[in-house]
């Protein structure tokens, strides 16, 4: 039974003149404690980043940064082969940026989380994901990489001793490995059904499968995304059903001490 | 007469499978005192920052942004009208991805020099000068920023107290406002003829204008660029002419301790 | 009075993951009689143009390319200082693409009209007019030209016997000129009011500017835009006036032909 | 024995300020009978192609579209993974602008090459090349499609009765499977044994692989790349070798009515 989370949404993932998704990141940003900021390379510009970094920090949100693979017009949902260390250097650029973002605003950069392909493709890759944590020892020894618990990236990170947080996906679909199932559409989930299969991946450590049967689950932050069909609902069902029942929602780094 | 000066020049101005001009980075980068590191937005991609970063900690060289319009088929020589808060997140970004790589090596951010048409955007246009010098108050205190004598950029900076250096163009002509002539493609200059009068500047404070007419000159720093046919040539004779007079080179933040 | 008359949209506009406006380009298809299909460089891609231009097809929808500059992030609103010979190649590409699609799906190129910046810089430059009618002469003879008809476009196609439509914009506002107000954000506009305006216009080639004076317009057809909000009430109400009041909206190649 | 064959090189293979590899379109268009022309995706932009095919027109060398993966950073040389069907608008994306820049300057589309990653995908997926000339027979059913030997394009374009073209590389190593061996990076090689092994290749119908064996290849085009180091000198030396020993050099088109 957790009684502390951090609930964490990508952020700024519109592009120019375009938005993504029904929610106003304005929105969304009151439900949440940790925000994963879009950096260029799958979505965001400068101009969202500065907006959605400004929010963060107002709203007292943790700051990530959320480097994907460069394909804007793939949404950074498609594996680019290529090596760890052009990969990596892909991140750096990405993570610096956000971190000047909030040097500007005032807020320190918390967590790391690659988007899309490039987090799915770490989960099973360990050489990339050694590569990425490799720099992250040199770069940013304190910051937290976000990544699934099932996954080559947590191995590394937990054995190089990179801070680490797993998280538990409200909005997505569970093999019986404990991965999620990729999804290029999403279709438009029942906000009280995320709330509770939440809420009782916290008191239970539980998440049935698609296949329909249970599985432990360990996570200590729960995610949901901004461009899931009504995402604005989805987070404030999950937010209620947390408070409801006791569960604090912090930032992820409130979360790591609290267990420490 | 100035007995220290600074060296720049534009590096990692390649992109992907591209290379620029003939010289390679590691060459000219022996020659410099302070580099400007292209940043992905008119050239440069995040495995050339790596690569080139590296290389100035290991040559001792001044760190420097090199922040463009996002334009990489115009390569920032194109101006693009927008307001100055769209540029300043331009600047922040592009900031933030080079401080982020000289985190990764060791070498703290010296300077930001803006490139191509944004440099000389900034220097006519006073509210963007003002921005970008608003900006680094906020996230980049000690940085010096690098321009043209006779610019609002100049004024802009010394007036906020901003560390400001104004450069010399060994390989750009002159008219007689103290403003350098654009040009698009620049023809293979005479070695010899670029040191003489990058020597003469130093001695005597005056440059040769298209028209023949000299004027006086204000610098703290050289520069010579990496796409000028020529250009190891060309940066090898500046540094014999400097040296071989007794002038020294030292990067840009000890020019102006030096000075203080 | 006019009696047969083109209603064009731009089409296609959104990029990747994804979309503008409110409305679908399958509901906006159903009402206009010549789409201007976005081609990449200011919006759209290969898919969103293969779907868009085969939705034309299947409702007999003249197709046009709307080529813009190459500016993603600003949605081809921004000028970017080049020369026309450049202008005009960036044309010819991304006509050719969506030719090359109308190829595929059975529908012959019926007119080019530029896109945002473009489209006014073209208004009011007449060296790019005429370099573009030049290249419009030399590969597409029988295309129809899309302008202002307050323009150095019109002036120059006129001349050099380039066919040629002249837009009234039904969701901007004109000033005294009759060149219409350029903005980055339209207000929310009464669909009633849009549609009335466009059948004065009609009826007696007259529209009221900013200033509140009336000023006399000429054209042949009439644009609303899919990124207007309420676009979809906005083109359904102008149609539905249209055609209640006996005028006949079809292609631009028809109303020119009908003229003829 | 072969007495007719054609010669095609990669052409255009720059991106704005950026050149590729140390020969000149114009210098390499002298020696070609077909040129594959970039098309924007993993390199060339819309001056580099108003340029390179007006000289493929001025030179009578056959006009081919060289369509990629949409990664200029990659150069097109990075697998991405997606479906046979956006790749497929990529590609017609791609064929439209190079034809639309044939029209301009008066030279039909002869033929279409996959650039890298691309190229050497379709060659072992099925579906994809199933999807390419399924839309060539649509669009393109006289253009004639280039492919390696062994592969599944060359099988998928027979079947259907899609004109097409296989490959010799010259200056890529072969494994026993007739496969080119993929390398990011080619060292410079000798024009002369690169010219013998053309040569032998179209006398005797094998090639040397890598391993020291000789395997038996058939086909129409020879290819060299005007990124591997010394591309002139290869290409005077394949060109010299194959006339002085009778072999006519012509663009594919002429080759396949010659074999029919």
């Amino acid at each position: 039974m957790r009684d502390i989370i951090d609930l964490n949404c990508d952020m700024g993932e519109g592009f120019g003149h375009w938005t993504l998704g029904e929610a106003s990141d304005e929105d969304l940003m009151a439900l949440i404690s940790s925000a994963n900021i879009a950096a260029g390379f799958h979505a965001g510009d400068p101009n969202s980043m500065d907006r959605v970094i400004k929010l963060a920090q107002q709203h007292g949100v943790g700051l990530g940064a959320h480097p994907g693979y460069n394909d804007l017009q793939g949404f950074g949902r498609r594996y680019i082969r290529t090596n760890p260390e052009e990969l990596v250097n892909d991140i750096v650029y990405q993570v610096g940026a956000v971190r000047e973002f909030g040097r500007r605003h005032g807020i320190p950069l918390q967590h790391v989380k690659p988007h899309g392909a490039l987090y799915m493709e770490a989960a099973v890759n360990e050489e990339l994901s050694q590569s990425m944590v490799d720099m992250l020892r040199q770069t940013c020894g304190e910051v937290i990489l976000f990544c699934m618990g099932v996954s080559k990236t947590y191995e590394v990170a937990k054995r190089m001793g990179q801070p680490v947080v797993r998280e538990f996906f409200a909005d997505r679909d569970y093999d019986e490995s404990g991965s999620i199932v990729f999804a290029r559409k999403v279709a438009r989930p029942d906000p009280q059904a995320i709330a509770q299969k939440s809420l009782r991946a916290c008191k239970e450590g539980v998440v049935r499968t698609v296949s329909g049967v249970d599985i432990e689950i360990e996570f200590e932050s729960i995610c949901f995304h901004s461009d899931t069909p009504g995402a604005l609902e989805n987070g404030k069902a999950i937010r209620a059903a947390l408070l409801d029942n006791g569960i604090t929602i912090a930032p992820a780094a409130t979360v790591l001490e609290n267990m420490a």
